[in-house]
């Protein structure tokens, strides 16, 4: 009955015999009571040692697909009973198929959402210097504690405790905010972080503000419940405040008040009063993004909105994607007390720890002032870059686009009149990455243009991207 | 006006006085269009250097604090206008709070989960013997990859390719797993990979079926949407296969088929094959909790079902906390091909990456066959254990426990008339971890026990373990 065992594919001749008998066996080729041939027939027939045969039938013994009979030989166990898999169908079996359980296709695909290799292209948004981080000294750092046992086991849900106390430090010194160590949850980047705070505070149907234009990712989490969204528009690069009392209530508002992810703008200091005056009367929970603080170039960042006041409706997130690594995964949230215990269950029950020689190691680069003092190096590095990226645009591209010119952060939008989509695919056909203003929005896009991350692009690629600049848009202009 | 001004707190200067400015202004205690002192003055009355004031000032004017009128000094910002926050109320603001807008303490808190304290304890269930892990390899394979530029930004979402690709190897020759690189997916650690599961796969009020006892980790994420839990009993230490007809429908079952959590059982061949073709009339998808089939004494472990037929609607998850260490949170999730961009979406949605140079360690761990010789390894200490265990608690423990025992595993149930909870309490005093068996049970425990994790206990702790159980047990009997 074994004629046609053949042992000629990949893997261990054990493996392939088993493999190749069980399959039989689930698929009722060979029924259960059919007698097989003798360890001793089999092993000759197959050209196999008889020490793999043996080794095989002892393993189908004892997992049930085989028994001995005293004297009789090797049969397929009695027991592999049809009449429990299909009653009144004897041995016939329908194929197994997933086909009728897959649910649609998510709705949340994004073609604007960039794949892997396309993420460490030159411009890409969000990508720091790789080359300029201090990797000989993280890997001393790094060193110090590979080998630690306690750096083995399992940990505090909420965070290692060392890095928690590194950053509640480092936030109430460089930040403003408010916080002790116990109000730190360590998180799975800023990505993670919003998915916890709607874990912990959306109800069905609870309503969600979002700055429009936005941060996407922003938008993904907060939408990942089917709550109604309500974009609120910007005015003069920032999220209009007045407009918000129009909105009627929202439970979280979503936004970026220190650099506005795309445009740019920072709250002043009465639209900071305004709007936290504004979440305490409406019940509304704020949530501060505060991604890129660090890289102002000309003057220190205002205090984020989050230490304004004692007590503030008011979650904070960051993340060290931008001022470390993005490959790290590692963000940070800052929850009033009483909501931490809410937080460190949402995350026990979905997953999310850091490794803990990765937090490890950021808690003594931090604790060291290595950290400080590479935010410092970056400041200028990335300072230069602006200057020299804003210099070129204005010799070469002028009348062909309007830079929205902060001074900070790590990225440039150039505004324009032009597909915004079709350029920024056409660029990365090109080796430079970016993403269109456009997609930004929700609903119709207000304006378009480009979203240029000048941080993690050499001098050479600043010319080399501007050329190309102009060479399309000018083109697009005659053709236009 | 600044009288109450004082440096006297933590931090720089300019620090401290940046803050105690800007609390006034947004207080109300100095209003719009107050006049304050000259730098000179104020540098003066506070004995601090004349910069220092004049760079808190200057932020404060490019902040909107406070504007300078030529040839009058500076002034409170006219614009922080009170009009803004409270219509008619002048510039009286009531303080924030969050008091209103906390929401209800999360219901599944539950006394049963460990604190990070306790997690490393001898004999807590999971822990692996963190002393016998190769640390000098793993060390030497994390050097050949530290300082690569490669690993320090962005990724793929579903997880760097070289480790999904040494996973899918290692789980078709060793488990038995159907699967290419396409369909797995990086997680961070099996509790992740059930969250995503929730994610894409349940729709409010899906039933979902799990076994009990079982996995509490699993049943929280399982139930963290609200849908029911329907408990699925035991028989004979393995799911009760028979019992799922009478149960109705479900759109998840969540299982341990080759070594049940926390019983020890092994399904087999009949009872998988009935498992199957019951989901596929259910059009139920089965979830394979594969956590640590590695660790069979006796024989081969039972391949995974996940692998028994083409095309079945299995979903296999599995981690390295057992078999490298809790601490890297990695763990992995084979789905069917039309799947994979779902759980994608969801992981990019969420976040939950895992760092490039942890994925990237662990990729040439597998590949380089250490994994494999570390398995084999771990598999014998742990028999010696087992055997020790077993020996030590039958010799002194004859009548007072009975020893679920199953030939596999890092955990040994004791089952026993006795109060678990108490004792699990008392034995952690003690430096003993475990848990107690009835907080596996959903609803009324059927039995009471300890789950004792033996693969973290050195033989003296061995030895430890079983006196201070025969002591507490025997004084128990007494005074009971």
């Amino acid at each position: 009955m074994i004629d046609d065992v053949h042992l000629d594919g990949d893997g261990p001749l054990q493996h392939q015999l088993y493999q190749q008998l069980t399959q039989r066996i689930i698929h009722r080729r060979y029924l259960p009571g059919n007698r097989l041939p003798s360890s001793r027939q089999l092993a000759q027939d197959l050209g196999v040692s008889r020490n793999t045969v043996t080794a095989v039938y002892d393993q189908l013994k004892a997992e049930g697909f085989l028994q001995s009979r005293a004297g009789q030989g090797v049969f397929v166990h009695e027991n592999i009973s049809p009449s429990m898999l299909q009653p009144g169908k004897g041995s016939t079996l329908r194929p197994l198929s997933t086909s009728g359980l897959l649910p649609p296709i998510p709705q949340l695909t994004d073609r604007h959402i960039n794949r892997a290799e396309d993420a460490s292209l030159p411009f890409q948004p969000g990508l720091p210097d790789l080359e300029a981080f201090p990797i000989r000294s993280w890997n001393r750092i790094l060193h110090h504690h590979e080998s630690r046992r306690a750096l083995r086991g399992y940990d505090s849900t909420q965070g290692y405790r060392p890095l928690r106390r590194a950053i509640a430090e480092y936030l109430r010194s460089s930040r403003g905010v408010r916080c002790q160590e116990q109000q730190v949850i360590i998180t799975n980047g800023a990505q993670q972080a919003l998915s916890l705070i709607v874990d912990v505070l959306l109800e069905p149907g609870d309503p969600v503000f979002c700055e429009n234009p936005g941060y996407r990712g922003a938008r993904y989490a907060l939408a990942s419940r089917d709550n109604p969204i309500t974009p609120v528009p910007l005015r003069e690069q920032v999220l209009d405040v007045d407009a918000l009392n129009a909105l009627g209530p929202a439970k979280l508002l979503f936004c970026t008040p220190t650099h506005q992810y795309p445009m740019g703008g920072i709250l002043d200091i009465s639209q900071r009063m305004a709007l936290l005056h504004w979440a305490q009367r409406n019940q509304t929970w704020v949530i501060e993004d505060d991604y890129d603080s660090e890289f102002h170039f000309h003057k220190k960042p205002f205090a984020a909105i989050q230490g304004m006041y004692e007590d503030a409706p008011v979650l904070y997130v960051g993340s060290f994607s931008k001022t470390l690594m993005p490959a790290l995964r590692v963000g940070y949230l800052v929850v009033p007390e009483p909501l931490v215990e809410h937080f460190v269950q949402s995350k026990r029950t979905h997953g999310g720890e850091s490794p803990l020689l990765t937090q490890a190691t950021i808690a003594e680069f931090i604790e060291t002032g290595q950290f400080t003092r590479h935010l410092r190096r970056m400041r200028q590095l990335y300072r230069g870059k602006w200057l020299h990226f804003q210099a070129r645009v204005a010799e070469e591209l002028g009348g062909l686009v309007t830079p929205v010119a902060e001074s900070a952060g790590m990225h440039l939008v150039l505004e324009g009149n032009f597909d915004d989509q079709e350029l920024s695919r056409w660029l990365r056909t090109q080796g430079i990455g970016s993403t269109p203003l456009s997609a930004h929005f929700t609903g119709d896009a207000a304006s378009t243009g480009l979203v240029m991350g000048f941080a993690s692009a050499s001098e050479r690629e600043i010319e080399q991207c501007v050329s190309l600049l102009k060479q399309w848009l000018t083109s697009s202009m005659i053709s236009g």
